[in-house]
């Protein structure tokens, strides 16, 4: 119930994923009855419907909701059903596309922490010239420790390892400078401790490196982080809209964006967050992905298979064992 | 001396703003027999010999040399030469695409702060959908205080205020959510100082805002602001890496390029470092610009032109008159 385009891309999204691999389920969570008709006037093919099954939730929560009231006061969100059907086993993973604060803040209360973490956190891929690289927080934890620092990058770099089945994921710090003095205190606190760490530290990284690709994993404070995505994102629109303004202006170059179509298309795909899946909630006890609240049926699809990726591959307990052998 | 390129295109951004604008001089600083034969190569019309002179300064500063030991050890760096003319009155400002680092220090150290100004900072403007933006502090202050983000909104407004002639700049506080409680610690406590400043301050603005052109000013610390910018560098430039690999793989969208030719080069007009010039340094008792690097022509004759609007305008006393109304 939470994208902003309503049920129906999320719908769709879980559909496009159930014919595309076959060895999971879905349970569509929100107020059964409204669910079930909307199932009907999308005609829902019965081949799927052993797969596809409905977990009522009468409320919803709208996204200019405190996470903690919403959490407290609305027992029987969506969200708070779904986490309670992990808790249960009757659920391996949770993905929505609502609110994520209080998708972060149910998956605490519900499920609790990881053992040995101290701040769950939130981690997204972003696109690169070369592979995609993973960067954490995003926004869950806006004042940080150089310990949570380390945390996060123990956590996504099991995550990204196990996803992507890269042995030693290369981890870098976001700072303002490539040498290990440069940066502000937290930074330079962190820089020591991912030094020390087990990790395939290759030291800071800078604001370009987020694209260049020669690195897996990016750590930085959730303000810094939630900062670059949505100035990144700020970014690509205003330059599109600069660019097609410039476009619109003569005949010629009108012909021109009809001849480019294609090569503009591939481009947006290679940079669309949808091709990206949702953002892994590393640190809870349980397997949860928050995805864009503009998530259209593609990026629901793909947040899917993330969650599924994530159960299947055990990046939890991947986590753990990290953590075992080096306690921060 | 201290550009990527050498000093090729500072001595053409000089003649070029030499040829533009008439009620300034300008003296390149630097090896004076290397720059005489520098001229004499690139066959310098005698007209503007009357307007453009040499002051001997032997010594460089390098990129990667820290500031502080550069500013002690090399007392006659082209920079600290610089600012010595300042210091005497026989310059109004300088203009540096050198190491921006010593360039501050050097400016501290031989002018000074502002009067009732904690930590000066480098503030520079970024392109969006309507006009600039000055954002401030782009890496001078990596650990800052609530006071300081005040300052450097009470600066930034300043300047842009009389550079730009907007009568009330608006001052947006870049964070992770528009209501005031959300953000860090840091913009907690600065959104009250600014909300209680006399300042037309227009609450939290979010890392989207920094292209919209809904806000004239943006304050953060330098930490954030300087991701933010290298963030933004290094998207443009992987995606028109990736745009130019869609391009060249057929023929028809490589001809449909070449239509899109002008529409590209307005657009990449638009927003080009080079086209805003400088990066002003704010709380200095005088006038200094931070030029990138790469600066071409273009970039340091727009440079010059900002540090000659900034005496012309008297942006510094702008300064002093907001902080002597309010004092912080």
């Amino acid at each position: 119930m939470g994208g902003d385009g309503g049920p129906e891309p999320i719908i769709e999204g879980a559909l496009l994923s159930l014919r595309e691999q076959n060895d999971f389920e879905i349970i569509l969570l929100g107020p059964a009855e409204y669910l079930e008709n909307h199932l009907v006037s999308l005609g829902i093919d019965a081949r799927y419907s052993s797969r596809l099954h409905i977990e009522h939730a009468p409320e919803t929560v709208a996204m200019h909701e405190a996470p903690v009231d919403a959490v407290r006061r609305k027992k029987n969100s969506t969200i708070m059903v779904g986490f309670d059907l992990v808790r249960s086993g009757r659920a391996d993973a949770v993905v929505s596309a609502g609110n994520s604060g209080a998708t972060m803040a149910s998956a605490i209360r519900k499920l609790g922490r990881l053992k040995g973490i101290a701040r769950p956190g939130i981690a997204s891929y972003f696109p690169t010239l070369k592979g995609p690289v993973m960067i954490m927080d995003l926004g869950a934890n806006v004042d940080c420790r150089p310990r949570h620092l380390l945390q996060f990058a123990i956590m996504a770099s099991s995550c990204t390892g196990k996803i992507l089945h890269i042995s030693r994921p290369r981890v870098g710090l976001l700072s303002i400078g490539e040498e290990a003095g440069k940066g502000n205190a937290l930074v330079k606190e962190a820089h020591k401790l991912l030094a020390a760490s087990p990790l395939n530290f290759i030291g800071n990284v800078e604001g370009r490196d987020v694209y260049s690709g020669n690195v897996d994993v990016i750590v930085c404070d959730g303000f810094v982080g939630n900062v670059s995505l949505k100035v990144s994102e700020g970014l690509a629109d205003a330059a599109m809209k600069m660019l097609r303004a410039e476009i619109e202006k003569s005949i010629l170059s009108k012909l021109g964006y009809l001849l480019l179509h294609r090569a503009f298309r591939n481009f947006r795909k290679r940079v669309d967050y949808a091709e990206y899946g949702g953002a892994p909630m590393l640190g809870i006890n349980g397997t949860g992905i928050v995805s864009h609240g503009k998530s259209n049926a593609t990026a629901i699809k793909n947040a899917v298979e993330v969650a599924a990726n994530m159960v299947r591959e055990k990046v939890n307990d991947s986590i753990l064992e990290t953590l075992a052998s080096h306690p921060v």
